[in-house]
Order: structure tokens, then C-alpha cells, then sequence
């Protein structure tokens, strides 16, 4: 196929610190390469379907390239289940608007949209161009290397248990368990990442639970008391999702309050709650939240720009006539560390989920071993410059007003 | 009094992201005002009535020097209440190892301690000078403009909730409501610090609770409705220590986990069980804990040069004569923002808390005014420089084998 027609290009699920990287990419190769339009869904496939377009080759290009700086999903983000109705409404949208590229950037669910509006177009012999492009801070897309936004989310983990860690040991005379909640439902990518902070070893951490395993409060209890009649103080670091040999949360852990309501408390908390009452030792608990998939202000240089780099793969993909594929990160070499795209069918890598390889964790299920900080540690490395005003990161805001496309 | 004898420096009470900023301006002014040794009590007053002292003239200089960028507590810290007994051993010790200078960085229950010793100190006839050096994150040591440490967290604090207030915004189709809990049980510094983000109308957060001010949870949820309504999200930030008009802590809504423990969750927590529960809006909550003390990797390049300023400044008061003091900070100007030291007797600062102006919180008690800003922002500015290695922050150790003690 030659080049022709316009392309669009929206985000879904979850932010990553650097996810906007992967639009910057888009819209800059784009512009460069091909003379359609660039629009841009607000809000994922939910607002395509609404008709909530704008032409983004609009924006002013100052904007565009902050975009490789800011946070959050900067052409906004959405979870939404497509349903034939809407594949036909998506189609008819692309018809409308001439639109032959489409590059959604998200996680599993999102590729799996991907592949069907993929399947839609074909069925409805639109003739166009559709790449899923990843990002996911929990690094559970299969079939790639990494995910963009997993280096800066770890990077901003093991910062954090490093400073927290020394804090905690600082301190030795009070607060003497600190434990450290990472997202991560059902894979423990993130709360691994705690243990790049360690270098030698008392170092915190010194405890990691991973959802991959099964969780045993007795002998969580075990290792803390372990640990902290060695040291004196302890630092866990646990993943929201961690569950008991029967699959139940330990978060889930049915707690009610005065009148008789369920609260659900991190799974962080119910361990800090346990240490204090089972173990009387005074303990601590930071959950971290949306904080480590937004900081950008820590993000990795390495890992905005392989963002970056997956989204101008997606246009150069597209415009040879490839369609129907995700970009994956390939890693060419360790020392020094390099990467290059690669490739993989939409319909192979759609729901699929990578788990945390259990041969890196270690036997008593309460660490990660040396091979994954081989694996991890390149992906932290350099810092992205940010802009500063008023001592606060001056992040870009797109400029929705300009370029709205009228579908009516 | 002409210059004799030796200093001991001692870190009390939770650090901050630039309490070793302090340690180096005594140490570095010291060794290039006086010919005495400079000593490290280790684990603050707790430490030196244990013998626990090194020569901090015997670390390597570059160590010392990297005290400016690394957080905790570089000597140690403890929490500790000296009793007459204490003070007489104390004092002793001094004679022992002919201390003629002691130097406390710590907060208000530091100041009562540095205090009682310096009044040991005059009963006992042991000619010295004592002076007090200012530390908090929670901003209430009174007599000082504000106080080191706290510049430093509410950067952090107002970069995170700038970040994850994007972030809110970006994903509007779901978790609706963010609750940042920051520290602070009775002053609502650190809390009101993340309006700074705040620079539009809509923008997060939307919502800030301190607990200056009762805390009623009909109108919270009022108000975070009515936020709700309007923008399809809402932000709130909130102090740990939020009370009801009977000053029964939010965080402490007796909960009960399914074998009738008592649960303690934190304010953040209830508030956003209490959204999803009352208003049906699902929510998210962030919890701080110790990352906004231990932020070293975005401390502020201002509140860093005052922590070093505030040291820096001991030594040169208590060389002069000068004793039974605090250093304060001085505000000299605002545009541009300047400071100087200053002083005030330790016996005034001792144990006085200073709360958040009652006339910087809105009507409606949900939110701050514009002259907190104008007080806070220039504390915010710059950024300290931290080397780096294998992408995180590269911070030193003090070597605690060195120049160790003998006091038998």
C-alpha cells in the first residue's frame, strides 16, 4: 500500500510517567513523514466513539514536545469494553474522517481492542493500518522485552526505599518496621523493583512478598521477627495483590468499622496493623498509589525514551503497510544496554498476562534474586529534564479547544 | 569567653529530606573556626549518654560533603526525654571529653533537651555554650520565619499532588476521588502545602482539610460532592491528624478486623472508604508516610542552603560567646526571597507548638488562601543536585568504625 489518508492516535487504561512519550513519538514522526492529518481520540476508543476528535498536528509543537515531560494520559484515558456495536461505529468514524492509521497506546485490554477493531476494519473492507503501542507500569504485556512506563515506576519504587529505608534506619529508636505497598495486582514487577535499592546486605529492603507466590502470615511474621531481632528495624515491601493459598486478598482481610460497614485497607496496612499487634513492634506503612505511575519528575531517561521511541515505530510500522501487530521492545545488548523495536501480532499478545518468573524469586519466597536487578537495573537509568517554575515541575496541558473535528 | 576545648554535633526526633545540611555547615564551619575536635553524638542525647560519640574530623571530607544531598538522620537520631539523672551524666561526659560546645538539631522536644542541658550545664559549673539548631518538616517551631525541612516536603508534596492530580484528571472514566494524607498530626503545614500545585480554578487539588479546624465528615462529604458534580472528579488532600468537633481523630473511627482487633487505618483511608461507601464514587488514597521527610532526590535548593545556613550559624554564635539559643531563619525580603539567621532563647522556643494561621483558612474551612502561598512558594525554589548511579540516588554513609570514643 502507498500512503494515504489521515491517522489517529489515543491512550487507555492506566498512566505511565512517560506514556505521553509514546504520542510525542506518533504525532513528531507522523508530521514529519506523511501529509494526512494526526487526530488525536480524547479519552481513548470511549471518546472516538463520542466523536470527541481534535487534529493534533493543531497543537502548538512546544506543546507537543513538553509532551515527552508530563505525566498522566495527556489526550486523556479511558477502561472501556468494546462491543460490535461500537467496532461498526469505530469503522464508520474512520470512513468519515478518512482515517487509515489507527495507534492505540495501552495495556493487555487495550491491545485486545486494538485486534478487534483491527478484525472490524477488515470485515468491513476498510483498507487501513492499526498498531497497538504498549505501556503498562505493572510490565505484564507479553512477547516484549519491557513495557514503556515500567522503568520510571521502578525507578521511582527504588528511589523511594532507598531514602525511606535510610530514614527508617536512622531512626532506630522508633518506627521500626516500615512497609512499602507497590501497585501490582497480579504481577510483582513493581514491588520487585524495591529491591534494586539494596547494595549491600542489611540494606533496606530486606522483606519482598510478590503476588506470584502465596502469602503466609505466619511466616511473614516469622521473617519480620527474624530480621528485626538482627537488625533492630525491618523494611517490607509488599504488593497490593498478595493473596493466601486459597487466592483470598490479604487486603480483603474483612475489617469493619463502628457500624458494621467493610472497610478494605491496603494489604500494606493489614501487615503493618499484624506487626504492631502480633509482634508489638511499632510499625509503618507508606502506600505509594498513584504516586509511582505519575512521577515524572523522577522518570527514567532510558525508559521515556523507549516510550518515545515504540510510538515513531508505530507511524514507520504503519506507513510500510504493517498493521494488525504491537510494537515490542527488543534488548539488543546489556553492557552497554541497548534496544531496538520489534514486533508481535496483535492477536498474540491481546489478555495475555507475564507474571513475575518464579525461578527470580527465591526460596523462601521472600526476595527476588540477583538475575532480575540484571534485568531491571538498565531500564532506571538518566533522568528526564523538566522544566521548573515556582520550584514545581511546569508540566505541559494540551490545548483541547483547537483543531475539534465536527463529526455531525 | 575565648574560643577552648571541643564541639559535639547530635541529631534528635524524625529527619527531613535536608536535616544533614545542618551537621555539615557545624562540622565544615567548625573545622575551619576552631582547633577542638568536632564530635557525633550517634543517636542524638540517647547516644552520648551511651558513649556512643565518633570524631567527625576523622571522616573523609567528601563524606561529609555529601551529608548536603542524603537524607535520614546522617548521625542517627532518637526520641528520648532526659531526665535529672541524664542531665548530670551528660554533663559529666562534656567534662570528660572537655565539650565546651553542644549543638542539638531537632524540633520542639530537641529545644526542651538542649534547654535542660544548658541549665545542667550551669548548675554544674561546666563553662559552655549550647546552642539549638531547627529541624521539622511539620514547619511549628515558633520564632523562626519557618523552619529547615519543611521547604523540602511541601515540594514534594505539591509536586506529587500536581503529578497525580493530572494524573486523576487523565482518567476520568474511573477513580474519581484521590485522597493524599500528609503528615502533621496538629499543625496543617505540611497539608496546606499541597495547594501550591494548584495554579487554575479547577485544577487539584480541589479540597484541603487541616486540623486546625474541626473536621465534620457531612460536610466533607458535601463538599466533595458538590466538586464531584461539577468536574467529574474531585482531589483531597488531608492532614493525618484530622479531628472531629469532640477532637476524636478521624483516623482513629474505631474499626474492628474479623477477630475484633482494633484496626487503626489512616485518615486518607477513612475518608476515601467513605466516599465510595456514602457517595458511591470510587476513590483512591495515597499515603505519604515517610517519603515526604525522606525526598531527598526533589529537595529544594532553598531550604537546603538554610539547613546548611542554620549550622553554619551555631558555630559562629557559639565561638562568639553566645549561648541558651535557638538560630532562627529571618525572611529579609520576598522579591527576590532572601533570609538570615537569628536567635531566640531556647527557654521561649522549648516545647511551644505553632499551628497554621487560623486566618489562612478559607471560610468554608476546605482550602487555604492565596497568603499562604505568597509565605510558601519561595520555599519550594531550586533544586539540590544528587549524583546518580545505576539511575538512583547515590547517597553517603557516614563511616561510624572512625575516630570512635573511648570514654572508659
Amino acid at each position: 500500500m502507498t500512503y494515504k489518508g489521515n491517522a489517529i492516535v489515543a491512550q487507555s487504561g492506566g498512566p505511565t510517567a512517560v506514556i505521553n512519550n509514546s504520542v510525542c513519538g506518533v504525532v513528531e514522526t507522523w508530521l514529519k513523514s506523511a501529509s494526512g492529518k494526526i487526530y488525536g481520540g480524547i479519552s481513548g476508543i470511549k471518546g472516538i466513539l463520542a466523536g470527541d476528535i481534535i487534529d493534533l498536528g493543531q497543537q502548538e509543537k512546544s506543546i507537543i514536545a513538553g509532551l515527552r515531560y508530563t505525566p498522566g494520559a495527556g489526550i486523556f484515558s479511558c477502561r472501556y469494553k468494546v462491543d460490535a456495536a461500537d467496532q461498526e461505529r469505530l469503522v464508520e468514524i474512520f470512513k468519515k474522517l478518512d482515517i487509515r492509521y489507527f495507534f492505540y497506546n495501552g495495556g493487555n485490554d487495550s491491545m485486545d481492542t486494538a485486534h478487534k477493531t483491527y478484525l472490524a476494519a477488515q470485515a468491513a473492507g476498510w483498507d487501513m493500518r492499526i498498531i497497538g503501542i504498549p505501556k503498562t507500569i505493572d510490565n505484564d504485556l507479553p512477547f516484549t522485552d519491557h513495557s514503556p512506563g515500567y522503568g520510571s515506576a521502578a525507578k521511582y519504587i527504588a528511589a523511594t526505599v532507598r531514602e525511606t529505608g535510610i530514614d527508617l534506619e536512622s531512626v532506630y529508636t522508633k518506627n521500626k518496621v516500615t512497609v512499602l505497598e507497590a501497585m501490582g495486582r497480579d504481577a510483582g514487577w513493581l514491588t520487585a523493583a524495591g529491591a534494586l535499592s539494596k547494595r549491600w546486605d542489611n540494606e533496606a529492603p530486606h522483606l519482598i512478598y510478590l503476588p506470584e507466590t502465596p502469602f503466609s502470615t505466619g511466616r511473614f511474621l516469622a521473617d519480620v521477627e527474624h530480621v528485626y531481632q538482627e537488625l533492630g528495624y525491618c523494611y517490607v515491601v509488599v504488593s497490593e495483590g498478595i493473596a493466601d493459598e486459597h487466592g483470598r486478598y490479604i487486603s480483603a482481610s474483612a475489617t469493619t468499622d463502628a457500624f458494621g460497614h467493610a472497610q478494605l485497607s491496603g494489604a500494606g496496612l493489614v501487615l503493618k496493623n499484624m506487626v504492631e499487634r502480633e509482634l508489638g513492634i511499632k510499625a509503618r506503612c507508606n502506600t505509594l498509589g498513584t504516586t509511582q505511575r505519575a512521577a515524572a519528575h523522577f522518570a527514567s531517561r532510558v525508559d521515556a525514551g523507549e516510550a518515545y521511541m515504540v510510538g515513531s515505530a508505530a507511524v514507520q510500522y504503519a506507513l510500510s503497510g504493517k498493521s494488525g501487530l504491537m510494537v515490542t521492545i527488543e534488548r539488543r545488548g546489556d553492557d552497554p544496554y541497548s534496544s531496538a523495536a520489534g514486533e508481535i501480532s496483535l492477536e498474540k499478545v491481546a489478555n495475555i498476562e507475564r507474571k513475575f518468573p518464579l525461578e527470580w524469586i527465591n526460596e523462601a519466597h521472600n526476595f527476588v534474586t540477583a538475575e532480575f536487578a540484571r534485568y531491571a537495573l538498565p531500564l532506571l537509568a538518566g533522568e528526564m529534564p523538566v522544566p521548573m517554575k515556582d520550584g514545581l515541575p511546569d508540566y505541559v496541558r494540551l490545548d483541547l479547544s483547537r483543531g475539534r473535528v465536527n463529526l455531525t
